[in-house]
């Protein structure tokens, strides 16, 4: 298992170190807007936890994180007038990840439409904002 | 919600109405192999309880099941000497689902190997009936 890196762009949201478009958080489980989205109203949900992959996660620290993610991914429906939703998560390098602090894509899908590639490209900051306001409302209508 | 139909294939495999090369089972969940393998070693888990996607799901269901993905994707890194896992998970057709009994995706992934395309073609039963065994072996070993 490799050691888990607290210099990760993700620990440092977490910290207050650097910013992000919060949407949700409780005591286990922290949720914000992916900044190069693969779709409108791309979402990412962390556990609190320094935990590097799925593969060394604690069960409370799955549980909570996949609760969290239902959570989102059904607001995500509803704010984005989503026709299907997709889950990703991604382990090591090979695996797809980029950021080594274990978190889940969800990703509002409409028929039709695929998924935009990953140019490394960040989205507006007003877009971003935009649609974390709307996933915001979305979970406090429940 | 749209409602569970169990006559999807997934309910006849837990019915033991269809074959599997099944690879776990507990109380709550069921693991097997993807017949339309993405990678080698591809597997699937799903929960027992009769659910249409991870939107619908009890927080029993999500915990138990993506603790058997962590167990499934320990084993499948070990069984393949993989260098990271995919895990997927697609809600409703536009999110990519096809079989409508929530299921995630187990993928083993080797640094510059892509995921083999969606072909729709399966794979020779005795290559399923491999890795089914070598997942098995390595499930054992803890």
């Amino acid at each position: 298992m490799k050691e888990y890196d607290p210099a990760n762009v993700f620990a440092k949201i977490l910290r207050g170190e650097m910013p992000a478009h919060t949407i949700y958080e409780d005591e286990h489980t922290f949720a914000f807007m992916d900044i190069m989205p693969r779709s409108d109203g791309h979402a990412l949900v962390i556990p609190r936890s320094p935990v590097r992959t799925l593969l060394d996660a604690s069960p409370e620290d799955i549980a909570a994180t996949f609760a969290t993610t239902q959570r989102v991914a059904r607001a995500a429906k509803n704010a984005f007038a989503a026709d299907g939703i997709t889950i990703q998560q991604f382990n090591e390098s090979a695996g797809g990840q980029v950021v080594f602090h274990m978190h889940v894509h969800i990703l509002p899908r409409w028929n039709g439409i695929a998924l935009k590639p990953h140019t490394g490209e960040m989205a507006p900051g007003e877009v971003l904002a935009r649609h974390a306001e709307k996933l915001k409302a979305a979970l406090a209508a429940g």
